[in-house]
């Protein structure tokens, strides 16, 4: 199909079609005639992908670029594809010194982890992320520990596990793999917030008069 | 103290204290000489709770003062109050016509709340969020109803009922309520998406050779 064609089946304007070919986050159509090309399906798909990240993940390019780079790397192994595409979809870590409290929670989240008994890398953004919720309630005078995020571990443990019971199996498709990886991260954590706000909400209902 | 005192304290740049002040966001201290004032811990705790919204959040300005105006409002009703903090929370919904496909989806995630029985209203934000996850599958090719979302929202409504068995009484000072559901909503659905990450990766390295 013609540009025009691929804009109209994607809901993505033509001059962002154009700006996402410039930026090589599309890959380019077949060249048709000296000002034109040919996209097909995969051109579609991949600009419903970007908008997903753009639009549900508000992502900037800057962050989208990685992700795309990794689902069009043939050289890498799965799982260290499917790993670099989840640390690129991570929140950017905040910046500057690490203040003594952030080290301590960091040692204390280290601890709680491996309590946990689970695998994850010591450079995993998470791992800091979940510092810095420990910290800001201890900088708001709560005195806690890790194990106040004890049953969010337990619902982030039963649902990982149900993820990957109906993901796509260990010798799918790498494209496939990686961009359930990527919806995964982004659309269904997504909808996790909703819902837990939604329950909030019940939950608040329920106690008011 | 002096606002030199408050800024060593709490880890804030005079500067961006003063521009706090400014803004509203932070109430002003007692005046003690023509160019100085005196700040307590209540001024202490308040700039805490803007980083927490900033850095924890990224909440810009603009999202943090209604909140902020929410907790120094005396006149709503803590129940009214602590909805419109939540919404304030909320992500942005995207702007511009509602595709045809979207209303589809608002209809079917407005048929799988009423299935959870849970007591949510009409105009929560996030109804739309949900909506916008479930199109979000189906435009990359997903054949899929509200009820992939089952697993997120079992573990959503669980969470939600240990928070409030762990939160302050109702009646508790609105104050301490407020604060309650802002470091829920933020610190903790943030503790709540690094424990996810943590636990898909857990996961992916479970079923790796």
């Amino acid at each position: 199909m013609r540009i025009s064609e691929l804009s109209e089946a994607t809901g993505v304007p033509v001059p962002t079609v154009k700006y996402y070919l410039r930026e090589g986050l599309l890959m380019p159509g077949t060249r048709t005639a000296s000002n034109q090309a040919d996209y097909g399906p995969d051109h579609a798909h991949r600009l419903r992908l970007i908008r997903v990240l753009r639009d549900v993940g508000r992502l900037g390019i800057e962050r989208i670029r990685p992700v795309l780079a990794g689902l069009d790397d043939g050289s890498l192994p799965t799982h260290r594809l499917l790993g670099m595409v989840a640390y690129a979809l991570a929140p950017p870590a905040e910046q500057g010194p690490v203040a003594a409290d952030l080290a301590l929670a960091r040692a204390d989240v280290d601890r709680f982890v491996d309590e946990l008994g689970w695998v994850v890398n010591d450079g995993a953004p998470a791992r800091r992320a979940l510092a810095d919720a420990l910290v800001s309630l201890r900088r708001l005078g709560r005195d806690v520990g890790p194990e106040v995020f004890v049953p969010y571990a337990k619902a982030a443990g039963r649902i990982a596990a149900s993820e990957f019971r109906t993901g796509p199996p260990a010798d799918a498709p790498r494209d496939e793999q990686v961009e359930w990886v990527v919806v995964g991260t982004v659309v269904f954590e997504s909808a996790l917030r909703a819902l837990l706000r939604m329950a909030q909400e019940h939950q608040s209902a329920l106690r008011s008069p």
